[in-house]
């Protein structure tokens, strides 16, 4: 599975179950919610723009994502929506690795880096602030997706999470 | 990383967080437990007692690991106390795959092979009866060790885990 492959898989609705825990609190805690990943075309204007921030030529740039969550489904949590949008720049000779730019809603975007393993692991590495993200993302099969992403601060790694994620089909595929 | 230094960067105290969800019941749990991970000397009854059972030249092994868990210090919890061994046996030419035998406690010992990628993330796949377990580990730095486990029946994907596992220091060490 190459880059492309691997980003069109993670299209469609997840029902994304996450486990995640704090390092200084020892406090862990799950939570419910629905992912929508698309596909963004090129001619987004979310995509150019960000392609004309980082003076990328759009040609360089496989494709991009826009990923939402909705947290609704969990009554007993706080409500969590949100978007973040990647465009995905493989390197010219080894597109298995190569940069990332994204964009979480109203904050400055991010540039950052992936790799995409022998083990069809993707491997998603950003800064943030002063804070570094890893986040691993690999098929169990086409339908189940899992995820681990990992925060590490000034003061050291600050918080893990685990996301288990199954595909929702719409009734005619799931029949 | 090679598979030998990988393993023994597993030996040592691990306090470890386990968050686990099982498919079915859409049910999510959180555990702690202390985990010990001791290498296993070729001259260990076990060690000797796994190659014969297998047919295989001690000489071919690299070596072995006997893990233990206690969960006495999650007092909310029923208490889990457990010990697994495994040896590895590389491939001949290709070191970063080969077997490996894993014992654990009473029950049949079962065969399975791994796989150490680029990324550094070892995946251990198994045949356990009717189960079909995959294990992924890799390390955040020297002292956090992250892993995940899947487990698949006959009806699909049946649990799967994620364990964030700090390494436990001697005082000495610590300071």
């Amino acid at each position: 599975m190459d880059i492309q492959a691997f980003l069109e898989l993670c299209v469609g609705r997840w029902f994304s179950q996450r486990s995640s825990y704090q390092f200084d609190s020892q406090k862990a805690e799950s939570h419910k919610s629905e992912l929508t990943v698309e596909w963004l075309e090129n001619t987004d204007s979310l995509f150019i723009a960000l392609c004309q921030e980082y003076r990328i030529d759009p040609n360089q740039v496989i494709g991009g994502q826009k990923v939402s969550w909705n947290s609704s489904l969990d009554f007993s949590k706080q409500k969590q929506i949100g978007t973040a949008t990647m465009i995905v720049i493989p390197d010219e000779n080894t597109p298995e690795t190569g940069k990332i730019i994204q964009s979480f809603q109203s904050q400055p975007s991010k540039q950052g880096n992936y790799s995409l393993g022998r083990d069809e692991a993707l491997t998603l590495s950003l800064e943030k602030g002063d804070f570094w993200l890893e986040e691993r993302v690999w098929f169990a099969s086409p339908n189940l997706r899992l995820r681990t992403s990992l925060m590490k601060g000034q003061n050291g790694y600050s918080r893990t999470a685990f996301y288990s994620e199954i595909r929702r089909m719409a009734p005619e595929e799931a029949a």
